[in-house]
């Protein structure tokens, strides 16, 4: 039994504390400045975004309680969207006792600002912590894998890889672990990480064909979304080569089996609907937020684009995304430039195959 | 321009008559034994699979016509069911010119039954070719990827690999493709034919979840779909390694995309659903049967146990089974064994990550 302290008490923050307290840890959740309605509704008993009760033994926080939330814990688990990361884990670090070894779970996914560069959640946290701490060795891991929120917290089977920075972290994942939360631990915390910024991307792709062809096809474009969503691995199983990391994670729960329930349902899907239908991207991000929704792959896009850059020089790389990635191009033609969805998808299609 | 003879006039052997015949080719349709209804219909404009007529220029022939319809032809699709694949071959020798240089390309999936062996079709087809005419070459492709025939001949975009036996097969392949019919081509004949073999037992496992949880879990149980999918993957990838295939071919078109549109959509998936839900194996292959659908996913399932243990000897094959191929070694336990679904699937899952 461990005592776990939560950050973020959105979809996925809320929805981890089910298997976290199904197996028998002391499990608080803690809530940020922008969380408040949600930690109040669920001290009366409802999560408003996954429409149930939390576990009855998940203790909850207000933001302005970030101390005693984590008082007895030395297991944190981010729950935050990738934009709230950087603040929410400086905060985090005046909390921290000096006396403890803490063990950082990251459910956040994508990629993050940091010091005026874009670089990988973890090492903005990796950063962060040795400045803080720079005796301590920083255990960290990137959780991925195709787990949406609601349907963990509906304990339905769900399978989650942890991305491990320290041989440690794999002994306690199964406290985690349920008969309906299995977990696969990885080695490769870099490319689970990698791989869980692009999935949200290539996501938008999946719903992309929806925005095109929904309207005059229902059931005849099958084809057309699997032609895509196998085009999607193809393409991120070359950014893995080009990042140094291992091939199989993308043949796994962080690259495919992600991609297939991020293509088939959520957020981003349906923001790529909407751009495919014609909504420029800028108003269809736009729309997700008023819903309350909050679009990653758009953001993850914008950043990805000089973060790619940054994987070779930057001519080699912009030639790289034209040459090898051309789906991620027509992405990013139709939603940061204004080109017509419709014919860039022809053209996508005429550039593969013979 | 080619003269193009389509053998089968089911599904895919009318659906391919689409991109052939829009690419300019003379295209000749013969349908078998079985599918007289197939082609009286469709002289009469309105073929009933499709749901549409085919195209003008495709000329239609009896299976008593086959001499004719091979006449000008040095190009041979194969279209048929894999049960009927070794019949058809044998008719087809008989009909053929020594004189002349054929190209084979090949539609049907899966194993055969031939000489009392379970081999793939294309061994079968190369041993009777060879029987028949030991001095010439034997040039097959096979033909996989996420195509299903309704879609393909609504002219949607669609991606299909050839796994070639010959590099002078590559040559042709830009006569077959259109705008909307783009074509891989690969070197790997005999993992693009495994693939789809395997990706319709595979496909099973998507509607096996449907059949257990949708009655009572509509739009929460994503996550365990793409979990088996994404078991299927993992497993389809050691199905390909120890037949000594390339493990590219299984992580593209012919394994993630292939799997991606069965597992979607069709009577593989559809038959798993049936299965989960209760139905037993066979009873629900009946029910296909009579609705004049084929389940080759079932056929499949039967025949890739025994040629499964044939990769290495029995005795370690039966353990490659059980122990590395959990969830298909479920499939057998349920379809074949009369296990019930859900409590075989609890123990799936519990076997799967910590």
């Amino acid at each position: 039994m461990h005592n776990i302290t939560v950050l973020g008490a959105g979809y996925m923050g809320s929805a981890i504390t089910f298997p976290l307290a199904d197996n028998g840890n002391k499990v608080n959740l803690w809530g940020t400045w922008l969380d408040d309605s949600l930690i109040e509704s669920s001290l009366k008993g409802f999560h408003p975004k996954l429409k149930k009760p939390l576990p009855e033994k998940v203790n909850l926080y207000y933001w302005q309680d970030m101390g005693p939330a984590l008082e007895d814990s030395e297991i944190i688990f981010f729950g935050i969207t990738s934009e709230g990361f950087v603040n929410v884990f400086k905060m985090l670090l005046e909390h921290l006792n000096p006396k403890k070894d803490y063990y950082f779970f990251k459910l956040t996914k994508g990629l993050v600002e940091y010091n005026n560069e874009i670089v990988r959640a973890s090492e903005a946290a990796n950063d962060m912590f040795a400045n803080k701490f720079p005796d301590k060795i920083f255990s960290l891991a990137t959780i991925a894998g195709p787990v949406r929120a609601n349907d963990l917290s509906h304990r339905m089977p769900s399978a989650s890889v942890y991305g491990i920075s320290d041989e440690k972290l794999r002994i306690i994942l199964p406290d985690f672990s349920t008969d309906y939360y299995r977990i696969f631990p990885s080695s490769d915390l870099k490319g689970v990480e990698i791989c869980s910024t692009f999935k949200n991307i290539y996501a938008i792709a999946a719903g992309f064909c929806d925005g095109i062809y929904k309207k005059e096809n229902i059931g005849l474009y099958y084809n057309t979304v699997s032609f895509i969503f196998n085009q999607s691995v193809v393409e991120m199983a070359k950014i893995i080569r080009m990042s140094g990391c291992s091939q199989e994670t993308v043949y796994d729960l962080a690259g495919v089996g992600d991609l297939h329930v991020t293509s088939t349902t959520g957020r981003n899907r349906r923001y790529g609907e909407m751009v495919g239908s014609g909504i420029d991207g800028e108003t269809a991000f736009k729309k997700l937020v008023e819903e309350g929704e909050y679009g990653e792959g758009y953001i993850a896009l914008k950043l990805a684009i000089p973060w790619l850059s940054n994987l070779g020089n930057e001519a080699g790389a912009k030639d790289f995304i034209k040459n090898e990635l051309p789906l991620l191009d027509t992405l990013r033609n139709v939603v940061y430039g204004n080109c017509e969805p419709v014919s860039e998808f022809k053209k996508l299609i005429m550039k593969l195959g013979c």
